[in-house]
């Protein structure tokens, strides 16, 4: 079997060090046992949880793979604690943090001998992650779907810098959804990468199929970086986003925003299917995928186009080597 | 002499297919004679030049080197058919059109055995530039300084929608100014690059001096996408930024606006050095620029840099290839 050894692959024991990034409403057990099925990293996305929904999905999890798999817990929910105490109780072994200061957890995580990896998307936090003491990090691009960094920074730029300020190990993320993207990031200096919408749009993914269908039919440009002043957060323009926009150029005040944001909006869009007036968060890589997919074939495919991407990439680099 | 070849190098005979974009005060015929006599490609950027001030640095570039060198013409400034006659008059054999409609002029320079290069930020233009004729195009992201595209596609999520549009080369612009950049442009399918705000901070540009330290020192996060509405275009944050940008939070008219913005406000700042009340072009990778330096030097580390990162790439897709 082939297999893509990093720093990545091997601190967490998989064959290739692609990680499916923890997203609300799509990645359940069933997608991240998939993805850890088939060779990468699943994460169970635990921000739109219950701790009792998170206890059935890591339960779960555990009887559907005998491969590693994590949590992703964001930091910013009110009942983040309470899932915490669910990861430590059911013994998860990878955690990942995100959207908060990596001082928070990782300490007592790494103390619990769970692999941490935080997310950031910027050098100053890259730095604080790394002294806390995570494992890796994830460092995510403008065009993530989701919550995003206030800088704007794209991956192409990003991963650069965040090389330069840390020595632990990037995982990429945002706009990665072939092989070929897979090989820029490690080209960039990334160790690993994290794909969202690619799985977002699986078979596997728990996301409802209206927002699947949504996710097939988007090109390019349909996604849009909004809420900019609140936490910023890249969505699939449709009418909820129209209403936001409008808001905002008009100039609205935050708590006019924020009441026409409402609550429970992206289970309304992603979850329940209702793909105008709910949130619909995805990456900008959403305009190249055009078929709902199992995660096997989509694994298969993404190391298939990396292997080929490679032996081309290594025929530019011959020609060099032997030009003199 | 290790080369990097291409169909991008092959095209315009150069030994690499590293193009130094045509940005407007910033490259003229020392810039451009600079990158070409490094193996790269030079363009002179008409955009900021009377036809009188193109036919000089034209016959400058001749005197100045041997090797190939174009000029890039944005097609939305009125005098671009004055300067479109001095570069035939001139007989200059490749032209970079950008900033408007590639069936404009793509078939005429064409006739004139001209090389046609056409600048766009999505795969309808670059279907349009392929049908028009053009020998390649530069697909530009989000993160480019200076005009931008609409869709804010980035250069992760653009080029490999590119390369399923079309068949001719593509040359990967935005967030690119390391070694590393470059061959993970070539991993995303690209076949060249064009780099701006790394030659804009060179000894050899035409910046003022107080530009190029506004470059040096911008770190992450200092640069905006701003006048969406009128024409995208990337800034650094100054006073003048500022201005622009409270205008259009407050939700003013495009009429308030533009008189806010008056006019030579890019002179001002990027080549008069007013880095406070001018307009300042320049795109994300400022963050990781950090001394000025001659031309020949830049394209040396660039040159070294990408042939150690793919070394180290290699390294990776070997192991894959013998852990089966």
């Amino acid at each position: 079997m082939q297999t893509i050894k990093t720093r990545i692959s091997r601190i967490f024991d998989i064959d290739y060090p692609v990680i499916q990034g923890g997203m609300i409403w799509c990645s359940g057990w069933e997608l991240a046992s998939s993805v850890s099925n088939s060779g990468g990293l699943g994460l169970i996305g635990s921000g739109s949880m219950t701790p009792e929904i998170l206890k059935i999905h890591i339960q779960k999890a555990k009887k559907a793979t005998n491969k590693p798999f994590g949590v992703n817990i964001p930091l910013i929910y009110s009942r983040s604690a309470e899932n915490l105490k669910v990861i430590l109780d059911e013994k998860v072994k990878i955690v990942f943090t995100s959207a908060g200061n990596p001082d928070k957890w990782t300490k007592r995580l790494k103390d619990e001998g769970i692999k941490v990896v935080h997310v950031i998307a910027n050098s100053s936090f890259a730095v604080k992650a790394e002294k806390a003491g995570a494992d890796a990090i994830v460092a995510e691009g403008f065009e993530a779907g989701g919550h995003n960094g206030r800088e704007e920074t794209t991956t192409f730029s990003l991963i650069p810098a965040i090389k330069q300020a840390v020595s632990i190990p990037v995982i990429a993320a945002g706009g990665i959804g072939t092989g070929r993207g897979i090989l820029a990031a490690l080209a960039l200096g990334a160790e690993g990468v994290q794909l969202g919408s690619v799985f977002a749009a699986s078979k596997e993914s728990s996301a409802h199929i209206n927002f699947k269908k949504e996710i097939i039919r988007a090109g390019e440009g349909d996604t849009r970086l909004t809420l900019k002043k609140l936490i910023p957060v890249r969505l699939l323009k449709n009418n909820f986003y129209t209403e936001i926009n409008a808001a905002i150029q008009e100039g609205r005040s935050t708590k006019e925003i924020l009441e026409i944001l409402g609550s429970g909006r992206a289970r309304k869009g992603m979850f329940e299917g209702n793909v105008d007036e709910g949130e619909l968060e995805i990456g900008q890589i959403s305009s190249l995928i055009n078929k709902i997919r199992p995660v096997d074939e989509i694994m298969k495919e993404l190391i298939f186009d990396f292997y080929e991407a490679g032996n081309e990439l290594k025929r530019t680099l011959h020609d060099l080597k032997t030009n003199k």
